[in-house]
């Protein structure tokens, strides 16, 4: 079994509106050091498959087909054995 | 300059439904190999400041007091120098 740990994040070109809210709430309690906020997506998730290549295979046709939007978002993923 | 990456999830014992949603539109796509899916956030912000334990204590505090709900939720973050 593998653990999968997948990272989305809204593209550089595109406006992070989240982020920019988030970066603004911290502006306004004092955390003026605070820039460039950016908020993404963790997704954890096990993965049964007989060897890493497999499980490397379905976690980038889970992010692929459903977990990110391709358009928009770019993804990045580590599989480990547990 | 500092980057911080913060990754917030949902502690263990609390029911993630988004990632059994998901799970659930994984498995409609064929993938039953993929379970115990959990969603949560990953947050980079930059930070300046004028060492590694200033930027620490500012994205510890960020986390603490916007944006993580501690009742809820867990964080974990790394800082590194840019």
């Amino acid at each position: 079994m593998y653990q999968a740990t997948i990272t989305v994040t809204l593209r550089k070109s595109i406006l992070d509106v989240q982020g920019k809210a988030v970066e603004l709430g911290l502006h306004t309690l004092g955390m003026d050091a605070v820039r460039n906020v950016r908020i993404g997506k963790s997704i954890t998730m096990t993965v049964e498959a007989a060897d890493e290549t497999e499980a490397r295979r379905l976690t980038e046709n889970a992010c692929a087909k459903l977990l990110a939007n391709t358009v928009m978002e770019d993804y990045t993923f580590t599989v480990t054995k547990v």
